[in-house]
């Protein structure tokens, strides 16, 4: 790296605390549909002010997309994607500042958003300011897409690849994620597992009863519970009929990595983290890392009567819950969703309403492709080490199924967000660490200058 | 009636609707600790400027207890009980009015704690000063004690007893409740069934997890929807071991009074009210009087993780429930809660913590007793027609056990309080109609006069 190049690094490296506190600022909770307007603007003219040319893509029912192209030295176009939106603040209690001001404790940066996923953003674009200052130009063309929905299931991505698809047409893709593990590997995912996220609602009585007369009356809360309680057996396993139908076996690669990952230090960190003595069903090693190809029911929420402090004896008219289920290669959301119902109804249950909010196909993109190949030997020539790979990550991107669908393009995450295991993402006092902010910059430059020598 | 108390009983019914709105304005919540001096204080000063000589008890922990006597014409001593404190006003948003502003509407006055149970002590306030501006004197002597922690379990009462029990004594006693019924019935209530509060927590995590891991993470949420779950069976029967051992049959007197008891319009109008097509195992008639005699298990509120509108993926580190166990002769609330912890240890459950929160004995007060049968001659007095006798009504005066083993007395609730099957006790809109104030200061009256000529 020359001189110059490392001098703008550094300069950026300071503009990216002033630019994320900026950022972080703007309370974009998608679920609550607060400050999108906002934040979109916002986003656009940081783009604008870096030299792309931006547009919003608008689509019905949705934020706009923020949207940009960068003309580089070479036609080799990259897609980078981010979302501007945020999981909620709640439960407020349990955060040690303000969410949404960017707080330093401890060589941390604490705010709602930064590590998921405002950081990368502001790393990418600090990484082309510099390159930009230095050269005057990109090494090669990048395109850029920014939504505002990814916390809720990107629930609009489809349609926005149906209108707008051709403007996603690139080379290679960087979706949102991935940082470095604290071997100092460059981590690397090739896939992510599918979601469908429904809610569900049971409401039996008009208004709220004495609970003197739960002897009589109908109870949802009863329902609900009982309900949920019929989709999972005794040791964990989903009990919907048909709901593992779908799954296949991992791959001998997906086999290998999970055992090339194994990492009894990060699983140490990852119990203190949570306070936690062993993993379900007491995992560990090899176990641990191919549970990830089993698919999960997992009870995001669930509401009903009284739950604040002390006593009230109440019978609740209604109950909610809030469920995500994670799928794995190649279960369907709708496919999902359908079984869900008939096992309900089938045990009964038809008096519990079930709400889609969300869904996403899982994804995998082959690890033999020409940019798949070309990014982890940028990650090795960067650490001087072998990446980790990670063919499928627990979590979800919804979107990856309409690029799949409607664009044709598939894509990876790798190492340019300033995030570490520990980041918290959708919890309180989410936050990344100062340290890591330098490196997530300058691998996002040497990255964009390799690729432009390909 | 004499035409004097007649014009001084029409003075009162509208003095009732001042001092109501004056009483529902104070925020007394229990379980909140919510202007607990205030309410007590305003009602120590309702009673001196009535003619009682008043104190408030203390006793460690508890919001005072307002006590008052007041020597009549006759030796004859009636207690009488109230309580001051109101449940939480929580779902706010389902209220058309505020909740504490006494708000007429459609020939209902609307507020919290209005039904239960703040208009009874408005209602027998307003006879006693008729009566004592009328012939200067009462027929009888009267104590009174209010408290503050009914709607929380009255779990200082037992102390309160231990310590002030001589204070208590009587000849007989009114408890809370109690209207007439829409037969014009005077509704007479001999027995309340016991309760057991508890809270359930269940605490995985240190902090809340991104739902994408949870097939490697522990679930608080699954663990509390599966020991709830595991409480009762697929018909509905509390599954804990013992729990029905020492429930008796109901006896013959109990039957009889069921069967006296079945009224096809008021199930109808029951079920009008929520809203419902049957009740609980398509029971009526007989079926569903003597129902009551049958112990619950009512979760009366749960919460975990993420609840608000929109998709949150997050695992929820914690979760927590409350359920509240009514009781009926001869259940022991300790008992109870003994095998309740024993039946979650045996499935597994021993990271479910269980706190008490409240308790109370069922109590029935014996038919045959003196008090008891001048109360069905009253009652049957004053209506010209049969009284409606429950002997065990759904909910339950945890105070009654207190009441019971430390002071000796037994009691009963009549038709003293301008409530309807309608009110809506706990729950959101809570009311009584305007025109039952009128009849309910009339009965007091009589019934006092009456007691005075026993």
């Amino acid at each position: 790296m020359n001189a110059t190049l490392q001098q703008e690094l550094e300069v950026q490296t300071k503009e990216f605390r002033k630019l994320i506190a900026e950022y972080c600022r703007l309370e974009s909770v998608a679920a609550q549909n607060r400050m999108m307007k906002e934040t979109a603007d916002w986003v656009e003219k940081l783009l604008k002010d870096t030299g792309f040319d931006t547009r919003q893509l608008e689509v019905e029912g949705s934020p706009n997309y923020v949207y940009g192209t960068l003309k580089g030295k070479s036609d080799f176009t990259l897609l980078l994607y981010n979302h501007y939106d945020v999981q909620p603040e709640a439960p407020i209690e349990l955060w040690n500042s303000p969410p949404f001001e960017t707080t330093e404790v401890d060589g941390k940066l604490v705010a709602r958003g930064i590590c998921d996923n405002k950081a990368e953003l502001i790393s990418r674009i600090c990484a082309i300011r510099a390159l930009l200052a230095v050269h005057g130009e990109l090494p090669i063309t990048v395109k850029w897409i920014v939504e505002g929905e990814e916390e809720i299931g990107s629930v609009h991505f489809d349609a926005m690849t149906r209108q707008y698809g051709d403007l996603l047409k690139a080379d290679g893709t960087l979706w949102e994620g991935g940082g470095f593990n604290e071997k100092g590997q460059a981590a690397i995912a090739l896939g992510f597992r599918g979601l469908l996220y429904v809610e569900y609602s049971v409401d039996q009585m008009k208004v709220d009863a004495h609970s003197g007369g739960a002897h009589a009356l109908p109870s949802a809360a009863w329902r609900l519970v009982k309900a949920l309680a019929s989709l999972k057996d005794a040791n964990g396993k989903v009990s919907i009929p048909g709901f593992y139908d779908d799954v296949r076996e991992p791959t001998e690669m997906e086999k290998r990595a999970s055992q090339d990952n194994i990492d009894p230090e990060q699983e140490a960190r990852v119990k203190s983290m949570y306070g936690i003595e062993s993993f379900l069903h007491d995992r560990s090693g090899y176990d641990l890392e191919i549970s990830v190809y089993e698919p999960t029911a997992n009870i995001a929420g669930f509401l009903t009567g009284y739950t604040e402090p002390g006593i009230k004896t109440v019978l609740p008219a209604k109950a909610m819950a809030k469920m995500d289920f994670r799928l794995v290669p190649n279960q369907r959301p709708d496919d999902i969703l359908k079984k869900l119902r008939a096992h309900l109804d089938t045990q009964g249950f038809d008096d519990v309403q079930v709400k889609k909010l969300g869904d996403g196909d899982p994804v995998v993109t082959p690890i033999e492709g020409e940019f798949v190949q070309r990014m982890i030997q940028i990650g090795r020539a960067f650490t001087e080490q072998e990446p980790e790979i990670t063919p499928l990550v627990g979590g979800t991107l919804p979107l990856l199924g309409a690029m799949k669908n409607n664009v044709g393009v598939l894509g990876i995450s790798t190492s340019g967000n300033p995030a570490y295991y520990g980041s918290g993402a959708h919890a309180p006092n989410e936050h990344i660490r100062v340290k890591d902010i330098s490196r997530a910059i300058e691998f996002n430059a040497f990255m964009l200058t390799q690729l432009g020598g390909y």
